[in-house]
């Protein structure tokens, strides 16, 4: 006896095939135990069994709950006043070397409390959620030192808490080199791989660490030194790598079994080799380019051509991507960057777990794994990636209960 | 004895002056009565008055209910299979010339049901009500021949029936010269124009005219005799003008006194300095921009210039503009265009209104008008164009009742 059946939908498993790239079940049914998917199939296929509450869903379109695998959506504060800036003619590069930036988000995140912190990043929590996230990465990376990035870290992993979604910490361990770090570069990057790095590692609260690696960031050797302490502490990495110029970061991170290498705007082919090689998903964050104004886009040719999985994701932060909507990231990434639907649904499922390290776990319907799940009241799953500003899914479950 | 007394609350009136162009009130209060506003003011100067239901806002914004003054939100099907045509390289033009575009919308909405419209339109409609607004244009224009237009218009005006919304039909007379008619253009025109147009009139059924001006839709003298029929049955008229290349409809809108032009891509000087004289708004569309990924922005420059009203809208439409937020449309208008927040602010309410002949009855808190009132959780209202897919107000209040 299970706990649920759900009836009366089709279904895209998101276990696909070449052809069938989002692997559709028409007139399908799910059973659900204990919070986990036990079977999936035709409704024929599993008319022996029987459910505690069966539950039909009225034709609707189900797949799996949208996994938002780069945020960074605990901050202070926003950047209203930026957004303004930027219209008025300054670059992203100009605001930061300014003082504004990122730096402005690390004092006012520094300046509020812990219950503040907890309360402006659950609205976001909720706008994602309700956009259909049952997954959700969160990097830290505003602190900007070792007690500070383990501090966001435990308020990422308290507001999963006690709401219906998953929170995967990511340490964002070199994101921007304080002003007063300027002249001691050396020494702030010793700081982190020596003390944060172990820390996080011996707490546990972190699922990997990640770095940014541009000019107004960190370079491949500092990236470098980062990685070498993450291996020798266990923790898989990440990277922003390619976003503003080419750094050959992606290089870098497929090196280091990077499970992702995100932005990517300046990519090049041996980088996508590199990553296609290495099992590197390519995270491409469409509301930063959109937020930017950018005019150089991810070169998707390439990594289709080398077959590098593509995730897409919001990157919600508040100066380069204050994006809440997941089905907006979906349709940016179409619309801005030529994905098709389905890739873009891949983009939000599968890869997204993919490079989150979780594939085995989340991201498609399968036996065995998560009873994460949407239902959409859409003629096609097409439309997930059509509309612009789609509220969410009419019917969002989270391990096996409605929320 | 008044309904309610809103307190604990800044408010933006939207009655505001060139220094402070959002009337702004700290420590506001807004006293209904009957769903009209009776009284806004400092909290101070409302302290004598008495209400059956005094609400405490916690602090929260409170702007006017949003204002889509151009949605063409009925309609039969999607055009999601045309996002992916697109994403291919295909353009507009080229698109509605095989065929596709809005003639596959003509015939989807043919196919379907007044039940089927109203059920498809309604789902559009929550998502703006959701999103904010309180009062939504819709136009007609998937009819292409006189039952069928006044069909549209019917239902749009049912969709309000039951809804805690206003809605404004208006009927789109000239959209797109129907397939069986492309060696009858003056023939159609005839139609539209002799019958259509003192039927709608008759019937009451439409606040105001419309038509497409565009080297794709019909020509300025086309317009120009629908503009005349208009007139002389006392309908108001509106352009669609500029899209796509500069056919001087503005100037066109603008001699017969219409209330908006639209769009306004290729918008010259000339064209703004008419628009100003007649007091006609300019309605830009960013969705669209967004979608049809154009180049060519609308002259924000000169419209501020001239002084002409600027007003944003959702254009919601299956093909060019599938935008179900007011907020995002506000953000892409900030991003893409360069309008500030407050511009934004003011477009999706006071100017919006102007745009729709309303004006005297919504649009900005002011006594004596409708009781349309968002409340944001936001610290500055500089939030609203700054969030990408922010979700919509915390509280929704139509004609003084919440919803």
């Amino acid at each position: 006896m299970w706990d649920r059946l759900l009836v009366d939908c089709r279904i895209a498993t998101l276990e696909g095939t070449p052809r069938d790239p989002l692997g559709v079940i028409d007139n399908g049914a799910i059973g659900i135990a204990d919070g986990k998917i036990v079977r999936v199939g035709k409704r024929t296929e599993l008319a022996g069994f029987r459910a505690r509450d069966v539950v039909a869903l009225g034709g609707g379109w189900v797949t799996p709950g949208l996994v938002d695998c780069h945020t960074h959506l605990v901050f202070g504060g926003t950047r209203a006043d930026e957004h303004a800036m930027r219209r008025a003619g300054a670059s992203y590069e100009e605001i930061a070397q300014a003082g504004g930036g990122i730096a402005s988000t690390v004092a006012r995140t520094a300046a509020a409390s812990d219950d503040e912190l907890l309360e402006q990043s659950r609205r976001r929590l909720h706008a994602l959620m309700r956009g259909g996230c049952t997954t959700i990465e969160i990097k830290s990376g505003y602190g900007l030192d070792p007690k500070s990035e383990l501090r966001l870290l435990k308020i990422a992993n308290t507001l999963g808490e006690d709401e219906a979604v998953r929170i995967v910490p990511t340490l964002l361990a070199l994101h921007a080199l304080p002003a007063d770090s300027k002249d001691r570069r050396a020494h702030y990057v010793s700081e982190i791989v020596d003390k944060l790095i172990p820390a996080a590692a011996k707490q546990g609260i972190a699922a990997s660490v990640d770095a940014y690696c541009d000019t107004i960031a960190f370079t491949p050797d500092e990236v470098e030194r980062l990685f070498k302490a993450a291996a020798h502490h266990g923790l898989r990495v990440r990277l922003h790598a390619e976003q503003l110029s080419n750094q050959h970061g992606a290089a870098l991170a497929a090196q280091y079994r990077a499970l992702s290498a995100d932005h990517l705007e300046h990519l090049d082919e041996a980088g996508a080799r590199a990553m296609a090689s290495a099992g590197t998903v390519a995270v491409l964050l469409p509301g930063a380019y959109y937020a930017l104004q950018e005019d150089r886009k991810p070169p998707v040719a390439l990594l289709r051509k080398h077959k590098v999985p593509i995730a897409v994701a919001t990157d919600c932060n508040p100066g380069t991507s204050p994006l809440l909507s997941p089905t907006l990231a979906m349709n940016m990434a179409c619309t801005l960057f030529g994905l098709t639907p389905e890739e873009a649904l891949q983009g939000m499922t599968i890869n997204a777990a993919r490079a989150l390290g979780l594939a085995h776990n989340v991201g498609s319907i399968a036996a065995g794994k998560q009873a994460d799940l949407c239902v959409w009241r859409v003629e096609s799953l097409a439309e997930l990636g059509y509309w612009i500003g789609l509220p969410g899914p009419e019917r969002r479950i989270f391990q096996g209960a409605d929320t």
